[in-house]
């Protein structure tokens, strides 16, 4: 494509709406993944069978581009957004996908979500109730000939740290702790729950958090975390013990970041399985 | 200024090198700041008698422009930072300053600084010593006929809470925290250090925080928090109250925020105080 | 308070539950503001005749603390959060605040949100829908015997440099801005629509973006933004110019920040007004 | 290890000093990586025979722990950063991950470096100099037996849009877009110049960008641009194509994120290639 600046002021109607993205490309260099980035748009996300969750996803998706192909049609992946219409789960969403696909002209893709989730959670003592919020990803992307899904929930979480609790006279150092927990599964698996799998990451801290707490949660918290000290490697291990037995996930990984009381870094430890 | 694109391409010599900026504005609107936001740039800072410390400075530099005038010459805000040489300390700060108010012809002004500034310190019993990070934000700017100085700096602290110590059997929840003390004073004022800021800041916590410990560190700091808890009022007011009666400040901010390791929410609180 | 470790678990029955908060202080230092930062729930927010828009706010709430009273109750402002049901507007914020003035027995206080907002905009030639996402903050604070309000949007768009156009044979640099209008006004004063203020910021820049826009659409704001170049002085001064004569607002911010595509680094103006 | 509570207050003595770290793990689960996270530590960066460039680096640094061993050591890793001395470069870097290893008696590791590095470049026609700076990261890690290096940088250019320029009748959007060029080689190649990748980045964006630009320069960085339009697929192809024949690389990533001046979104491509 030669373009002359000064024909584009003196004969517009000669270049108007030419299509150069569909134009061939000479370079013979395939795109592994083209698309759009950072898109935001509000969903309703549902859970199995958890009520639906109104929230405001970040989308990134992506297509793969042969080498004889110069663009790709951007427009199209917004379009796909905006035409979605009712609630996206973990099993709509290799649709969402395919319908990717199809607009895009593309064999291969990725097709990712990002969003704040809201659980309610009872106290552990008084039983008030109140919204706690994970981050989730979904990713639905090819690999070869198969679609591959990936969903990663980050649940905040305490952890108390051992070796403090063991030489000290009293007292631990104790923090926020951020577990990431991510599943890898084929397209067609059984639903898998979000709250499921934050659900296997809180159970294996120190101790859950809560967006509200009454005075007698906080006691219940306080010695909780006490009498359950792990460190970094105790929370990856214990979480990974429960997964890699569950015949769902192809692979898996069970990060956690401590966000030290004691430090201005964090202490850090990740687990991965591929079957 | 009429431009029309036709001239652009056939007689690009009656415009080229116009000054825009240099033209005469109508709307009898002045602007109370504009210049570059964001540029990074390699400093060397001296905080008084101590070692200087090569680190990574982000400038926002901003000048007061009259109703009468188009626009401000951005370029320039930059030559300053270029030809800047030498250490920046808080004494030297206002002469760079006066030489943006005077390149820039302008009366008024606004040049802030951030960089993350680092302390030797030595663990509590072993004394290895190690690095810590703090960020400081130095701010110089017109206030009528005045210039202001403001100096922040942010120490991360360990923070314990009395409540959850006071109702439980053992332990206590504390966390991260992160102080913001930021003090304001007259340009002619005595030096101020940053680690007399930061110190004052540190010595008020549950505990301070330190790059590496030892065991025999993390039993001292984990006790001395538990001997120590203060809630978030209570760090924004122990060290309110260092400040209060110095009279080197016009004014003070003190802020914390507590990382809770109970919650996946922030506790906060700020004294604000103007003489 | 004294707390003895070796009672803490010796004796826990004699100071469980314990009202740590509730004791008196001696320092005789008030606090500003005090509550909890970073909390994130859903929430639905009305925008005048405009259709509910399902978000995810962060909400941070604070109240004045006196200086005879040792701590605030952190768990009512979550349960603020959790009782508030139904969409919120500007006209039912006071409201809010009230009620968190009220639960804390507090006189004075500052309660924010921030949340993305969406509005379908139809593209400039071929009419095609999609969602704009715009950052907006609310904030109800005293301000010694009265309530003020400050509503801010954030607003993406096109700008183009008057300097590089008038100076080139041909183009002209261009950049996403983000213009930042935030207005004050008292919370007995008309209702002021969100879409009102960003249409007023976009209406004023080079060119709005859209979310999806066909060929056609490209061409009209690649020719719309040229033939309307602006300064970032441009910016923030047309707008101020729409918003100086508005007698609704007791205050005003315009801020705009380019992000240049010739620099690493962005330009940026305010103009502030008070009356 | 159980640890009574009663105990750590009645007989500290026992307990004091255990190294519950170094216990045996009975859970049979290997750690891929733990270690610290986010340590913030100023460093001298040589690139080649350019000068030393003084930064502050972002420290990320795991090892692999056995199944049989409970925790790694923490304050080790800290130990190594502090005993650096002298400049690292890419020809250094393993020596500092051979170190650790030993330091933590460990096969496998983790070690990666995040900072800005600063480059000194004249302006396209006036020549004046400036600093811009990039961002820059450094990863060493085990690769089975082997030890492998990514070094990736990310430069900030120009892009402009060909379909915008070819269809309107003057002008055509651009944007600042970001480009990350990372490539992985063995630790024994010959070495291989940050500002070398930098350069191959910028070269084939449609325009550099500079810190300081005169009205010369910027008309001829404006024209530039509008005679060398490039789509985000153009710049991933240009690049990948000069590094695909390059020896020393065994695998290299491309990606180019624009954004979008006509949208509040990115435009995203990225090529990858393993040997």
């Amino acid at each position: 494509l030669q373009l002359n600046p000064g024909n584009l002021v003196n004969a517009p109607e000669k270049h108007l709406m030419v299509d150069v993205q569909a134009s061939a490309d000479h370079r013979n260099i395939a795109i592994n993944r083209v698309g759009i980035k950072g898109l935001r748009h509000p969903i309703i996300f549902t859970d199995g069978n958890g009520p639906p969750c109104h929230t405001v996803a970040t989308f990134d998706m992506y297509v793969g581009l042969p080498a004889e192909v110069k663009g790709t049609h951007m427009s199209r992946f917004i379009e796909i957004v905006e035409r979605q219409a009712g609630a996206i789960s973990v099993a709509t969403l290799p649709g969402l996908f395919r319908t990717m696909l199809d607009r895009l002209e593309a064999n291969t893709g990725h097709l990712a979500l990002r969003f704040p989730f809201f659980i309610e959670k009872a106290a552990p003592v008084s039983g008030v109730r109140s919204l706690m919020d994970y981050e989730i990803e979904l990713v639905v992307r090819s690999h070869g000939q198969e679609v591959l899904l990936t969903l990663a929930v980050k649940a905040p979480v305490t952890s108390l740290c051992p070796c403090s609790k063991a030489i000290s006279a009293y007292g631990a150092h104790n923090q926020r702790s951020l577990i990431t927990l991510s599943v890898g599964f084929d397209a067609g698996s059984p639903a898998l729950g979000v709250a499921e799998l934050i659900g296997i990451a809180e159970s294996e801290a120190s101790c859950e958090v809560y967006g509200l707490l009454k005075r007698v949660d906080e006691k219940h918290v306080t010695e909780r975390a006490y009498d359950n000290p792990k460190f970094v490697e105790d929370l990856v291990r214990d979480i990974a013990a429960k997964l890699q037995g569950d015949p769902r996930f192809q692979s898996f990984a069970v990060e956690s970041e401590n966000f030290e009381s004691i430090h201005n870094h964090s202490a850090y430890a990740v687990v991965e399985k591929n079957r």
